[in-house]
């Protein structure tokens, strides 16, 4: 697959290129042209996916000028996470531009078919568990999953969880996001036989500690098959969610 | 009800003791004679119940000492907890002397006939908590209560905890220990509807620290009437528990 | 009393329902349906008690529809806590609504007589953990408790916690509520012979690290029948002391 | 698929039983019973995978009692971690075991034949954390993984990680391994695109805290696609890659 | 009083010594001969005092190095703290020593006359704090204070505290030893008007993290006139208890 | 001293009161009347000292009110701590009220000639310390103390702090503030032989902790004669100090 | 060159003045005259730096105050870190003031000519770590140091940071900044055999806790030859890095 | 530099190899062939310099392999850190092996003559503090470094500071190592004008948290100049300080 670094060679081989020439191509070109070519598309999505831009600390203008630049590279879905009044506000002139205010999620062009093996649960022990799932439901929309909430299914009202055992039981991933003392995971993770991609939030008091005492549930969870990101990361947990979802076959 | 106080300050007015005396008894006495009376009480337990020796840090001659001290006063019912082999050792020549390695604990006398409202149901999330949920159930045993064990019906497995809903909806109080994530105590808090007393324990490895994250999870149940003691305190639960199943009616 | 279950069982053997149709209620009803009635008691209180609203995180729009639905069903009482103003603002239409702003509560409907067995003391250490205080008190009294509370009483001025046994020791269960160093749980504890639901506040500076100081203090207490729950959770104290306090007879 | 509560009703339709006798079957069967049956499978693996006993906690006599009831009922492969070697000598005798004493691993039966969709890279930083990554790779293998072991990768000397791009860009998932501070799990989440596993081992002095700075690095991860298990639980990430690497197609 | 210096300078003045003499005596010399002679004195006691040595993780033989020259300078008192049992018995043939297991501490040489300005009270929450106590008491005396002990006073049984309000009252510095919840601090700063000296200890399990939870405890104790050392020093607060109670009056 | 109750009993030995109404009056006066008179005095300071409020979590009509029932009780000197803008501001008409805004204290009177036995020295690190320092400085003051303000002589220009000696060396007490690392309580308490009381501050960023790097360091220090505070406690160490400094004689 | 000293006692010596007044003097100044005189220029920077005032927590009056004073001295070059708006704004009327508000740095006086032994790499993670990166190369460039900036080279891409290997490994010291999982030290720290200096910065969320997982990571490195400074800290790490460039070579 | 690339790319040019052999030889070498030569030594000391084995967690069999293989590449000069008895006893046949059992420090070859451009001072706090600044030591030493030891000048006993300021202050680089409070680095940092690099020790008890106080405290100094490493980290510390002394002057 290294066919640039062979044309290189070749061309040298050849005559067609110096030694000096190919030695500095080698060099200078940036790594993955040296046989690591994947190493670049790192952040890249899979086809018909989209790029991604981290909000948080970013001006106005900074985000404009990432977004241009990315357009005119051509990239048709973009998706921005933790991006607030202010940014969404500088982004709404561009084209197929669209704010999701409660989620933080900004989103440019149309989402894709989805394409994956299965259905994406994204789970919430409560209701103020919902932005955290809406940026982890919108990211897996964008990358290309079918996604189905089931918002505020905690395990004090243990029914409301075991009504949905339909779907979480035919779902290829389960994200299982909850604060105070992020039971759910476990929960859940007791339930179904897919993996379970643990979200804490920092929604709580007192001893929650930000996310901190549902953080250490979810590591300490008896279920095997629960794996944890960070505090209120739903993308992160949408994004290997997704990965999973579209394993490659081959 | 401070007819001692009465009579003291009668004997004054008729004469049979002077200003002086009456002065200094209700100054030197005891505090509870100054109508305090239930302050000394605060250890005993209620009558035919047992009393109490904290048995960790003391050596096998002041387990004797104080055990023969108690003996002498008429206690007919002891209770000792964190009671190692060692102290075990040197009590076992005691009249009526019963030791409980798992639970590390020793008692003195035979268990008293059921007295309180109903039954304590003690339920633990795995096998290795029962050290705990034995000292638990032992104490209440000995304060007068019928004990139900629901061992190693964790979340993980949730039909095992269902299998009980019997059990623990027909409890007075449920007693609920669990290490790791410890989501026992707000499944349980989310099905029955009498008081939960959660026991975070020190079973676990890694971010469990040594009980912390079961307490931190504990403390944060998204159910109602869950109350906490410390890790690995089942004598604590147990005692509470028994003053709430022999609420005084009146 | 499954007499649900039993008319729609009966129902199937006159022919009056089809297998199917039976079937399918059993399935799509909440779960309680299915011989577990009690399972979706959990958040309801006894009878003549109100519904209870978590505000924190809610919007104002939010709040009115949940109570506008919740007042359709027929529901007279119904406890808010974690209101605060632009919450309670939004709710000042709606019929029997009083707002408690120190204790961030509202309350639909009238006080319901008390009916339980007998007092619930609710201590506080010093002014400031007067809010905390009086969420727990109005909790109490909702669910049909008689409540008495003692502030400031804390045990720097012991005189001041002594000058209340009559109180403390007339109660049913004390909810014992300070931050700082949270000594007044233990101090109580060791005075009176019913549980103590330890209650630490966020109130103090520096090393209280918003509660944790008063918290570890009341995980550790060295009086025994000592519980706690969450930092600044009067609601969840209250909660469970009316529960020993309505403990059921039979 | 609820054929047999169907039936159930079936026969009180026809008046093959009475109303009473199907409530009470109804009420009395495990939970699975009423329609839920995959519950039960919960801790189940796949067709021809292994079922796994956590050693930790279990006395001698205790395994040998698990191992032999689960043979009993026709396991033909038992996994056991985290079995010292006092429960590995009582197990010593059980017909086709085979003790790993460096990942403290036992296991019953021979290893399956590979049949997940590719491999399974097992990843470490360095020697010492060996037995956690051979708890994962074993427990990978007895599950039906293909397994590549890539160990003392460590990013302090970067070009032996980049020394196998070949075999982590190819793999299904990676499991990184790592202690002290834990970037192996980002650079290796930079390189790849698929699922990264990630599990801080207490390897380590000092400010390492027991494996909790890898941890928090790892959750920290800035590189997208990256999860985590509790420290030094390589058989959870193992479980969990295994079930990716197992997701049903359908 | 700075007369060494004024000599040499006089010294110089008269020309006894030349420029360079006097400029390298002032330079050479040890820093207190610059007129901070008292800095060299910072860890003598005030005459008659003993001296201190700090046996942890000193060997036998260091410890009989140290002991030896002591005696050679003249040193009648010498104070070992944290003396542990292969260290006592290597110091036994030491004229005048005598070594306290419990306290760990050993003694050489008689103890003074107290000379201080009153007593100093020592008192411990339980009897497991009596170790650090007794290490205060020693080093107490050792320095010449009249000493009270009130073991076992903790505020779990109040009425206990109380009864030793007279020697409580009457001492010139408290020191406060509790471990668990260091409840004991707050209350007899709340009851004397002389400094608390709070020493928390290890004594406790689970969230008493080896002292850190009555550390925390009196840091925040709403007394006034409480100040805190390290866990488990009794020695720090015995010196400064001392220093109090010797206080120099002009 | 206990002249009340005895005016009481010898009342009711000559008949002019009836043995209930001496009952009645010893059970319902405050504590101290029962013969531990100085309880009640445990906040008071000494003669001609200043009466203390905490002004935090105080409302301005609150602060109002207890100065008014205070100077109506004839308290000549007050002292509020931690009074922000708003409650000086309702304060201001109050007769011979200052306000110290960088410190955040109020004082109601004039200072009392100092009384104590010498000079307390207040130090700190930086000038970032100064509101602390001024907190205890004040309130030293207002308790009848002579008192030295060493500000900015921290151990990073060791020469500032040298340059000092005879001031440090001749107070009778020193409080050392210091934020960031706290390494000047170590410095002074290895210089003088008079107690130092340590305040840690909140002063510092990043790894300070908002004090807690402070705090322990001073916990921790290896000179001998260092106590410690709460975190930006000044008024607790100046408390203190005073009690040292007006320690009684006799 | 205790040149000052000398000439006090020459003119002792010749009487030109009395011992008193040479005592005087001798004890009177700032302790560098006794013969410590590099004391006093620890702040110091080398011929020709910039004078360092820390502006966190100093009123705009203050910090003109300051500045004035020391232009007054002769002072050509000042650094002002942590500078915010408010005192900016006050100090832009000073000649040669120029303000990087980014940096939150103000600078008087021009940058001086690169003196160092070679170039001093500022290296950051990301994009958000750049105000701190600022502050370093501000600080390294104001104390004669040539800078190479290096931004946004994390090791989520780890080609960006290879693609730099140039810079990085022909500097004489790197600063490498980063947030989140801080991992940027350890890989730079592999790859360059220069010594590192880690600044962990407060970018990141939730398990990030404001800089201490990256604080921790770059403590734990695998790489040797890594120090770390405290969070956020650029100037510090500047300040080191700007002495080992300048490191004297006699 | 990269010259045997260039002879590669020569050797193709001019037929000698094949575009396959060269490409695969592109890819099969160590990384550092594709010219980045510098990565394999990151490592490596400087010429004359020891090769590093970091001893704990290895087993005496795999000591004795790498060093074997060690010495068969050539290596002159082997330190081993962490190297516990059980290891110094597998090596002791190996030729030239010296163990240090204090440091814990094992070294084949002999001490090369210093070439750093001065003295590298390690300093600390106490006498437990020594196997720390051993291995310190022992690293600079067999790194080539003239190393000037100071113990036992902590800060509680200025004046044991001070008297040796004439070392401190011609140091290149001063490694600070202290246990408890670890003020030591702060002073070191505010007397010298080279780097100071500061190693946090165990040393301590209670509040000092195995060193985390230490560390906090170091990671807070006010001194400018003063950078830090892990708890006990002594090598980590004197491999930086060697870097800096033998900083290339180029």
């Amino acid at each position: 697959m290294n066919t640039e670094i062979k044309q290189l060679l070749e061309a040298l081989r050849q005559g067609q290129l110096s030694t000096e020439e190919v030695y500095l191509r080698l060099k200078m070109k940036p790594f993955e042209d040296v046989g690591y070519a994947r190493v670049d598309l790192h952040r890249k999505l899979r086809q018909g996916a989209a790029e991604v831009i981290y909000g948080a600390g970013k001006t106005p203008k900074q985000l404009q000028g990432i977004v241009r630049s990315m357009k005119k590279n051509g990239e048709k879905r973009i998706l921005i996470t933790r991006l607030f009044e202010e940014g969404a506000e500088a982004l709404k002139e561009a084209e197929g531009f669209t704010y999701y205010p409660e989620a933080k999620v900004g989103i440019i062009g149309d989402f894709p078919t989805p394409d994956g093996l299965g259905t994406i649960v994204v789970a919430t022990g409560g209701t103020s568990d919902i932005p955290v799932a809406e940026e982890a439901a919108l990211t897996a929309e964008i990358l290309g999953n079918q996604v189905t909430r089931l918002y505020d299914v905690g395990v004090a009202g243990l029914h409301r969880t075991l009504a949905h055992l339909e779907e979480l039981m035919s779902a290829k991933v389960v994200i299982a996001i909850a604060g105070m003392e992020g039971a759910l995971a476990s929960v859940i993770g007791g339930l179904v036989d897919c993996p379970v991609i643990a979200v804490p939030t920092s929604v709580g008091y007192g001893a929650s500690f930000g996310g901190v005492s549902a953080l250490l549930s979810m590591l300490n969870s008896c279920a095997s098959g629960v794996s944890v990101v960070n505090i209120d990361n739903g993308f992160g947990a949408a994004y290997q969610a997704s990965m999973i979802n579209h394993i490659s076959l081959v």
